[in-house]
């Protein structure tokens, strides 16, 4: 087992009904005035700004509100939410929504005291003061509710960045209420579930040599999420199936991982950035195309570990390839593209992808990928 | 899944020579003098004291050291602690040691701002207000490295009685170096590994259903558990299973493991320490003699989950009945004592041991066992 530290403060409140709790926590921390982040208005179909807004009020708490972060959330509304919070002298922000509400909320509470860019934190060290976050999750993806780290693109380069700050940057709090994610299209149940098993992948799948506690709890995250993301294709309104894949979602990035395997190899993330800055598809959609493909290129070093997962998670003892395409067809399965051809991206695109500036080459852990590489990856995967 | 709160912010430094880091970590928190806890001195036949020692000087920390503190420690230690603490003006409590060892400096760190008895945090609610505590574990087992839990006992009485005051009560810092186990005793590797098993066992067998990675994180555990045990019985010295051991132990009562099933049943731990308390037999040693019987008097309850268990921790499907022959099996492998005679206590103490203060009737989960049942299920382990 390689070194670690781990130290993750975040205080996870779980369960149906919790969102009642958000109020009694910040007044427990002495929060006076919150800016409320939100995305293009979800939460107020689905009853879970209402059960906001009451937690607030019956705390005394008040807010200000800032709407419309979209999906790869954007620089400018990260300056936007800094400017209102500075105006309106908010002292903590608070996310309501999934992983890009989360993330654009931990960079304006980043940005707050900073006499500088807040940009500057995406392209260099993470930040050295930072205004309290909490949050209220509605879609299990990112595990963005237990984690430091934020991704954001810059709107004129479509670079997109990620700032780790961890402890600095994790919410003080999450609530995760499952019971709000029964009314999410079933893309995004998938393309969550996509998200989560990439986390796991890319410290699974980094070189290390065979682990008992770190490999087995990464298989059995996977193999949940698998299992409660079949459940939930069918039935999206099963409470336990949308408790099993919340929580594995939020323990797939939350540092658990991580531990006693050393760093993360995060190719197919970085690839999938410079995907969806461009393209802007889905980040789980991006991640069904790009982590196979990184897989078969790099199935030389992963063979051993690639074929015990197939024992382990598939419940079959197979050869390499035959378990990437297992995987594969699994995505097919529950609606994603496995293909740059399923999303229409053509043959063509692939050093323009390959060039964006989401990338910092070299990328990947143990084997550093050049551009040559990605285009190889990105091939294997038309 | 059952609603839970998680809430562990311990950071924890886990790897070979992180003993070193110790006092930049206090110097960091704004630390000037610790109360360093120690045992009997083991840890200057190890050389963590020394490293301690070097630490605490290149980062301008003082100390005063109290030593002494025994398996099942007692509340007098406490009292010295918290005297000396308090005369010396020191900042923080420091634990050098086991369980034993943390959970004293816990009682001790909760004690010196309470006007008051520190024994009521342990038969009343917690502390409102607690000295930082830090430590640097040399034996896994207790978990105690992070969590907020203390047990102690009452030097007249006899109760070992437990506070459990987490997050405030939890180490803020926990420096775990696996190497410095290498020289432990056969026997205490055994029973630190049987207290591990049997704290995952609480929440386990504690009346859920079958749960998805709830359970997979479990059985995980007791299996790197078992496996690593296994290797260091005839290898004290393989880094890697020390590592294995050492992070399943504190991951088996860190709270993890409670996620999603409600309360644990602690029905084992109640006895044992009762059993412990009258014959200061250690704390692994009477656990394994008193889970297989709990299990075995709750088999009624338990019986799918533990062929459940059977299964996938021992690789086989079988009768309940044929799994706890196996635990026991494997226990008395181990070298520990799987009945009441192996240590030499008598049928005609298990009155006597049943009425033992540390049991506050009616103790377990889901089943509520009585002072009959205790004695029933003495009768078992005989």
């Amino acid at each position: 087992m390689k070194d670690f530290k781990f130290h993750n403060p975040t205080k996870v409140i779980f369960g149906r009904g919790k969102i009642s709790e958000i109020g009694k926590e910040l007044k427990r921390d002495g929060i006076k005035k919150v800016l409320m982040v939100a995305g293009k208005g979800s939460i107020k179909r689905n009853g879970v700004y209402e059960q906001t807004i009451e937690s607030l009020k019956n705390n005394g708490i008040k807010w200000v509100e800032l709407w419309g972060i979209m999906p790869n959330p954007r620089l400018s509304k990260v300056y936007e939410g800094i400017d209102i919070a500075r105006e309106d002298d908010c002292d903590a922000v608070l996310a309501v929504g999934g992983g890009s509400v989360i993330d654009a909320a931990k960079g304006i509470a980043a940005g707050i005291p900073y006499d500088g860019d807040v940009w500057d934190f995406y392209t260099g060290g993470p930040p050295s003061k930072v205004h309290p976050i909490y949050d209220i999750l509605t879609i299990s993806a990112t595990g963005s509710e237990m984690n430091g780290n934020s991704v954001v693109t810059k709107d004129d380069t479509l670079e997109k960045k990620g700032m780790h700050g961890a402890p600095l940057t994790n919410p003080r709090a999450s609530i995760i209420d499952p019971s709000v994610q029964f009314s999410l299209p079933k893309e995004q149940t998938a393309y969550g579930a996509i998200d989560a098993i990439t986390h796991v992948a890319e410290f699974y799948f980094n070189g290390s040599k065979e682990l008992n506690f770190p490999d087995r709890l990464c298989e059995s995250l996977i193999r949940t999420i698998i299992d409660n993301t079949d459940v939930l294709l069918d039935n999206p309104e099963d409470y336990d199936a949308r408790a099993e894949l919340a929580w594995s979602a939020t323990m797939a990035l939350n540092g658990m991982t991580a531990v006693g395997r050393g760093r993360g190899d995060w190719a197919s993330h970085q690839i999938e950035h410079a995907l969806s800055a461009i393209y802007d598809i889905a980040h789980g959609a991006g991640l069904a195309i790009v982590l196979p493909a990184v897989l078969e290129f790099n199935r030389d070093i992963h063979r051993d570990k690639i074929e015990q997962f197939g024992e382990r998670v598939f419940g079959a003892r197979e050869d390499a390839d035959m378990v990437l395409e297992r995987l594969r067809n699994m995505y097919v399965e529950w609606g994603a593209p496995v293909r740059l051809s399923d999303v229409g991206i053509p043959e063509e695109d692939i050093p323009k992808i390959a060039s964006n500036g989401s990338i910092g080459y070299p990328i990947g852990h143990p084997r550093k990928l050049s551009r040559e590489d990605v285009e190889a990856i990105l091939r294997l995967a038309l």
